[in-house]
């Protein structure tokens, strides 16, 4: 668990910047890779960066990178409300992982407001758009740093 | 999007007239193919099919469409109950998306009852049995056909 | 019980056409009635039909329908969600009812979601617009008969 | 359907013995595939095993099962609590099916005490740790011979 | 309010003989009408009868009894769990109501357990088939007889 | 649409000044329509008005209202808690409906909290005995006027 | 199983006419038991009595009537709301239930609306006072004569 | 208690007319105070006024009301929904209480629906805007002069 | 606590094998405890047992088994759902107690879904038929004989 | 109903000392009696006291008590929750029950937050320990002094 | 933190004596202090004591509390049952806090059932009238000198 | 609104770092205060700062910022849970409102998981510790900079 950290992205993270816009920007996401590893590079970190339309995939990711990432941001857009799988394989790692959601989600619909994941992250970042995954890197780094977690 | 028609099924559903048939009748996945590719040639439509068990292809095979279909009917089987993943990828194409149902879900258990993917569907038809598919052909082609969305 | 189908339409449905056009389009429940009796004659069956804002009409014509329609098409509106008195008439009756809305209900108040009368209904035709009406009469007529049932 | 039986894990047991052990003790999958054999080979049964974090691909390997196991041993993880997917599969194949859990479910978060399978289940076996696996193949094996079912 | 009692049904109940008679019976409504006659003739009261599909009759029904007679029985049928104005005609009328239901209701669907209008009335008879119309006469006659109401 | 405002009462409302004068008072139906007239001629409007205990007649009167009265008075009583057919119906004519209720329903029974109708009403009277009738009939009317709605 | 009925009291019947009679009335237990052989002695049936405030021994005393009685009157006072051991008890013999309440417990706090038993009885008489129990032993020896059941 | 009212505003509406003026329209809490001030005038009545975002403070000023108002106008904003301790200091103290609110809040987000005042208020006035508050004078000095409550 | 087990089991248990046959099979009490003795003694240990059908007995069974036993295994039958005095005992004692359903309850009414007892048990089995209590005996003393607890 | 107390403990209460000391603490039931006595003898009292782990035998007690205590002190354990018997058998004695709770059991599970017997007593103590017991007893003797109860 | 307790009185209790006194009693706020007082005067405590209407102000006193009292006799009144705030405060001190409520809150409205504050007090005594206070004192008063705690 | 910032603290934070320091850490407020403080220097922003424990004080202090602050970063602590007037003080004023929690409340009581608040905010960060304020600085003046809002 050298200085890497893993940005993993769920399902329908890949239309970014196509599908509703007026919802989730138009930034896509590879603007939001290269922002993120603009913060990482600035601290010294690397980036792995991962993105699927299958739970089961983010799982395997996910335990994959038990021994790999410092930290983890992850976007688990619709499974956030649902997956209880990978909520257990999240409390089955080492890394933190920072949860960020682009949207507002306490806006939206009632089953959005509710986290299945929350209980086993370290944090949340909730409606700052896409600038809410540097802010989750940075905050991720200072954690990692501070507690000497590398 | 040209005159092309996606017919989406989700899991369980290749096993359609080997299981339950009491509930499911005895055509196959086959028949309803068939059915659904002579409706969609009377009106000079061309049909693509696929099937899976895994939620992470139907979201594959759904965002694949966005540019390929003119519209979509989709029976989302056990998925149509908890899958906010399959919501989110139909809410984010273009294509009006035809929710079908083979048996009448609301003489079944409660938890049948309610869809996570009516609300961002076009319509819904459940009930008819395999007729069900080629009623959501002919509907879903006088919809297009009527607002000249080709 | 020869080959005639029953049109029943439940409260308000009479206004159809003036009320809320976003909501339920600009055709008229004259114009649903011809287009069904369109479809009826093709197959060469007769269509009674009825409308009315009360629920004990509604209760009165359904049972009447018992020694006469083959099958019901039957959009019964605000009633759908709270009458159980139409929901044990239509289970005392024997020709098969298909339940027609003409909006997609499930993008709606939440308590436009449930159905009191779906379990004791055929099937459900939801969200075609008054398209729905000839799609049911097509789905229903194609039920009698295979079963032979007239 | 020989003397044959499967064993299937769902998401996360791979990391068994290395996640949580006091939650899930400190024996591995592969301990837990020994063990199941060796009640087998004593009842001269063959053992098949998998284990996968992708509901699609459990759903595959249960239809699969349908003409090749004389009865399951599933422990659907996380799975089930959520997958009526999972559920629909059990339900349209004929092989029994025992639902087992390593820890004492009811002992944890509210959301782990319900089962979405249990009742297409044959039976449950909650709360043994690993030598839940065992008792299962014993019961399991005991109902099969009792039924002549092979 | 001479010596007059009111058997009032509600809906569906003009079908009685006819309709699920696994649940119901085979006698029909006249069956009943007769037998609460003779109950009422042995103790030397007159009775008036009337069914009606219409909530709005059955108020009014119940309004103009309110001179009329010493007691009523009344088979709400579905409007007993649903209708607050039938509740609110018994509670502004004097004459104490046996509310009877012919099938076990606590048997059936969730829905039908609860009864808006028991808490107004006098007493409750479930589950006796028809021959809880003569029981609900007898307790009645008895009940205005002791308190010397007439 | 002239200077012309309805009246409109539901359910056990024809019984006012003789039911349960505690909760309602003793002044009678005829009492609250004289009371609305002279309020009324003040401001050079006529009054119709209507009673029943009929749902549906409740709705038939409000659709021909549509096009005859700048403004309704609408005490629908047990109705208010129930009846989506009567929501629909206000929903869908275009005068501005006062909800008025005579006693305080908050310090009644559970189920006489909740309205249906309110959020299709412009406003709601609740308590003021039968001076909510002509509270409303000016507030009413100060609404039309100020919008030069006639 | 001659001509023979049991009337079974459960807890705290025993201080009948002593305990809220503004409630339960003036008679005493023996009043009702009085009340119920004359009934039965009326139609040549002999009656066995037991009351107790243990739910242990109202269920021994359900088991052991199994093969003694045609017929079971039963108050099962507060166990009515909570006892599925006596539910059981019912389900597991074969003389038919009738579950008397000597108030109308619909009328009183939310949790006696509600009975585990009812489901398992024939048939539920409610708030006719005590005359709720010989109006059972009538309706009781109707049903088993009808049926000779003896 | 001679002829003075209390006129009470709660959080917020001290920014009247500047916030969200699609809600609430553009009059100011000064207008809203000479409205009723006029009314009180006509009829002989002193008007006191108050508004704090301070429940505290609302609460000190109804105790203080005690023994100085002949009845209060309240509009208690979002406390509305969740204070019991206004409750408590409304039911504690004599001059009967009028809730205004001047949008529909039953038009408005769930949680504005249920108002834990109403039950221990006078009478409660519901979405005539700021009209609201003048109507609730004329029906609170209505009252208290047919009641000789000074 | 030498080498013993207690076999205990709760209301309605001493008619098996006469009650529900469907439900629970044709093999007796006495069998059972046959079968599980069987297996206490190819392990050395000797068998206590108990039935009793009252809640206070199997509490006085329990607190005495604290000194004697070594485990215990307990069919609470219809207690399992509601007993939080049967919790609170098993919670005060020391020997491990194994939950047995001859049953599978996930498949039966709702209110059997959930257990009282479960989260102060060791483990669960559910659904075997009354194979259920000789796997529970063998789980049991593997778990006893490993933690070398004697 | 002299100068007397009686002290009740319901089920695994007689365990207290063994019990969870971390929750119930070391004293036992023994030393609770000798404490509560002290009290009653400062002040003229005699104490009887019983446990039990039978409700019935707690109803039994209560009844008994009816005309010899002047007071009750009460801890019902786990029936607390549950028991409508134990509510009713209170509320139909004279006497004034205290309920007592040695731990705060807002504190634990969420079951233990609900008293079915607080509505019928006079009062509460909760999570003093046992000091709970003599404080009990002073407030309901001077409860019982002041009111001339004896 | 010598010798030294603070009795805190929330919202409305400056009015007692004069408030609805059929729930409340007629002492006063300050008979209630001089109670108080005497029992810790006989004890070597010294007593602080306040009121006030603003939950703010409830939260500051608790605050300054911490360097100050030995322990807290609290009577947050309407506060208890909403007041996440308050439960902070409390749960951020060192002082045990006794809750205490004059009336039998269980008694009344459903909402007063349920205490926010309980889970982080020491314990609670509720129901006996103004004599809670010094029952509260001396219990906490024994528990502060037996723990040593000053 | 020049560039200047208001940092809002709610109840009990003024404790920080004294109070449960497991649970918030070590850091005080003025630590906060210092450290926002820095992040605005860096971009050339003023802060402003207030703590409360009066939500009646917070609501004054959102609307003075109307016109003075470009953003507010508000840690409302046990307010956000309950609090619908500081929700209408939020949607009330112009500058975008980040909520910011110190704590993960996701992984602490149920009550702590819903803000009332989080609608009307721009954003929330949850769980980063006092790290979290900071992190709401840099987004805040991000989001402020890119909408050429100052």
């Amino acid at each position: 668990m050298g200085k890497r950290l893993l940005l993993l992205n769920g399902p329908n993270l890949n239309m970014l910047g196509q599908r509703e816009p007026e919802t989730y920007g138009s930034a896509t996401l590879k603007d939001v890779v290269d922002m993120v590893k603009e913060v990482c590079e600035q601290h010294g970190y690397e980036l792995d960066y991962f993105q699927s339309n299958h739970e089961g995939d983010l799982i395997d990711r996910l335990q994959k990178a038990n021994n790999e990432a410092a930290g983890i941001i992850f976007n688990p857009a619709a499974y956030t409300h649902t997956s209880i799988a990978l909520r257990d394989a999240i409390a089955a790692i080492n890394p933190p992982v920072v949860e960020v959601h682009i949207s507002n989600v306490h806006k939206r619909e009632e089953f959005r407001h509710h986290s299945m994941l929350a209980p086993v992250c370290l944090s949340q970042i909730v409606g700052f758009g896409v600038d809410g995954y540097w802010l989750a890197a940075m905050g991720l780094i200072q954690k990692i740093e501070s507690e000497g977690r590398m």
